[in-house]
């Protein structure tokens, strides 16, 4: 059997829940499915828990699993993977926290552990900091900006280890803690050495800097510490091309998210940015569609889809927003269908996890799949909801099982056995 | 997303077969639901296998999983949990095994494995023991009597070890073996050395007891030796407290089942036996109902009410009397139900494993398990039996994932990952 293409388009967060406001219906259920009801007729349906019951996924883990690595038994923390989100590109062996822009006082009291949340100048206190530390005991340190008060801090360079305490507290009230190494190794100690050396010098340079001064005349917080919390050491994942049941050379994954990106890249992907693809509501999906098209026509393996607007109107809990932004991505896809050879390509639509609208955040619950491939065992769905998903011949999936058999259908996968 | 209160229900034993005196129904499927169904009809339902599809579940593993512990990576085999079943207290490290009252010969050959089975002296043997032991070479000894001929022994101080074999032949007609060390560490051979000692003791103690003179003149077999087999070393268990993926603080547990008290406290749980709860079938189900709603509105986090009376029916084979107690349970839980707020309560109502009245015993069977979570998907159904629990929401859940969903829709789980 020769190989087939493959195309995978998630959009984020897709799953919910009744929705009081659609009259306890889920978005899934309200959504005009007319654009790819052809394909979802001619496809197999199913739900898949992206780590497993129970379990609530990240958009890191959940992709990890999508594209066949079980996070659970490689998952370095969230530390790295903030950082991977926030631009950083990371290494095997990196160290990498979170962190939070702090308020303490003269003796290291942490007055506010997020400094008054909403911080203009925090780019700018983190250009200067890069700017400013450079290396610490050889040990070379990035800080990246992620949301509001939150940072990811690298530390890249020799011997390091996560086997470290943080420097939040978790608390306010109380001093900023020394780190402790976790382990009698050498590289926790060099590890804690190189955090607290870190601390004090981010505040030296921040308690004085002009944009801290004016916060504080204004009655605002300064931002004048790190705290750091959530030691991660990067580690190694096999590309898709190394990965030796595998038969997949190119993969490309569309999308405007940066963790998404960083997470395919780890895995091997090219990762591409269509012009207008923002990964908000007003996101231009056409751009990805026809960005799919083209990497399809240029024989790619594998070609990954990644809609973001879908999750954000899930956790701005507007359910309308997020039934709109379904309805594009429909019309996206149906786009992507109608161009390919579909007695050459698998297609797979589904959510990476479930965010509901009610919890605005993501949730354990199962997401709809659907599966097209030549040959796949038709369903007959002409509606793709999380109650007709569990009785779809897909079954429920669980984790990296997901993605074998997408790789099944595609016949890229080696038997395991004789 | 605020936390919400989680109250979980089980009858001990639920689910079960079809019976032939009940016309092939299951108890489940002859039950009035009347009082729940308002609630059921508004809940998702599903299946659950306590450890995993083909395993018979003990309430301790079963216990176990229930809250969380997958106990196929995490339990130290019967010993332990036969001590706490029988009223102990354990700690970590603590040795246990599972002992018989038996009779051997003069020279120690077992005559009778469980010395006559019914043995009315064997509290007052086992006190008499408990005075006269003490210590061997440094190590406590505590011996609890559990049912019949049954007994469970822990050995307490220094470093011990579970790697050691049984005194139990097996069989009878042959010699009471010495212990040997299944390892060459100096704890087997100092546990072996401890366990030999113990033997002769108990049988020099025992023989000439006066209980055991009147056995022999009345020609019942004298109880006057213990054999020990299964040696476990107790292990340590998280707390809810101290699992840092969940928020949650005060868990009781209600029961009058010293087992499931045991595991319960083990994990956390403050346990209660309200009055008029005696474990049986004629235990005062409303007493629990109403601890309970009092524990609830003293803003209990987690509220876990067990009922024993449902797996005693079905030990002792009578499906009518199992049909009896379900209704009385779903009276309590109706009760319940009527007392919380619905908008802010999670509320299970599931067995803990299968125990069907034709067999009389713990099967693999999964459980009916019924969910209800504001803005749950809402499944429609009026009754739960173990036919309509395949067609729901809930799908099938296994070992620790049911707990990892309920503690989801509380709002209670950090995400695993970013």
């Amino acid at each position: 059997m020769k190989e087939l293409s493959v195309v995978v388009v998630v959009a984020d967060g897709l799953g919910d829940r009744p929705v009081p406001s659609l009259g306890m219906k889920t978005p899934l259920e309200v959504v005009d499915f007319s654009p790819i009801a052809d394909i979802l007729s001619k496809s197999s349906i199913g739900l898949w828990d992206p780590i497993q019951p129970g379990t609530r996924p990240g958009s890191d883990t959940a992709h990890l699993a999508l594209f066949g690595i079980n996070p659970l038994s490689n998952y370095p923390g969230r530390g790295p993977f903030e950082a991977i989100g926030a631009g950083a590109t990371l290494r095997p062996g990196d160290v990498a926290f979170r962190g939070n822009f702090a308020t303490v006082s003269e003796d290291l009291v942490v007055v506010d552990r997020r400094a008054g949340r909403k911080i203009l100048e925090a780019k700018q206190l983190v250009e200067y900091l890069n700017k400013n530390i450079g290396e610490i005991d050889g040990a070379r340190v990035e800080i990246y900006h992620a949301t509001e008060h939150r940072v990811a801090v690298v530390f890249r360079g020799g011997n390091l280890s996560d086997a470290v305490s943080d420097t939040d507290p978790h608390v306010e009230g109380v001093r900023v803690p020394e780190v402790a190494p976790l382990t009698s190794s050498e590289p926790a100690a060099r590890m804690a050495r190189i955090v607290n050396v870190f601390t004090r010098r981010v505040h030296e340079l921040l308690k004085e800097h002009p944009a801290n001064v004016r916060r504080s005349e204004s009655g605002l917080p300064p931002a004048n510490i790190i705290l750091l919390r959530g030691a991660g050491m990067m580690v190694k994942y096999p590309k898709l091309q190394e990965r030796r049941e595998l038969k997949l050379e190119k993969a490309v994954a569309i999308s405007a998210t940066a963790l998404v990106k960083g997470v395919c890249a780890l895995l091997g992907f090219e990762t591409v940015t269509p012009e207008g693809a923002t990964g908000g509501v007003d996101s231009d999906l056409m751009a990805k569609a026809r960005a799919a098209v083209e990497y399809y026509r240029r024989g790619y393996d594998l070609i990954y889809v990644h809609v973001k607007g879908t999750d954000a109107a899930s956790h701005d809990g507007n359910p309308e927003a997020k039934v709109a932004v379904i309805e594009r991505v429909l019309k996206a896809v149906s786009y992507v269908v109608d161009r390919v050879d579909l007695g050459k390509t698998v297609v797979a639509f589904l959510g990476d996890h479930t965010t509901p609208v009610t919890i605005r955040d993501h949730t354990s619950d199962p997401v709809p799949v659907m599966l097209y491939a030549p040959g796949v065992m038709a369903d007959g769905f002409t509606k793709l909801s999380e109650r007709d998903a569990r009785r779809g011949s897909l079954g429920r999936l669980r984790n990296a099982e997901l993605f074998g058999v997408l790789m099944d259908y595609s016949s890229r996968v080696e038997k395991f056995g004789a």
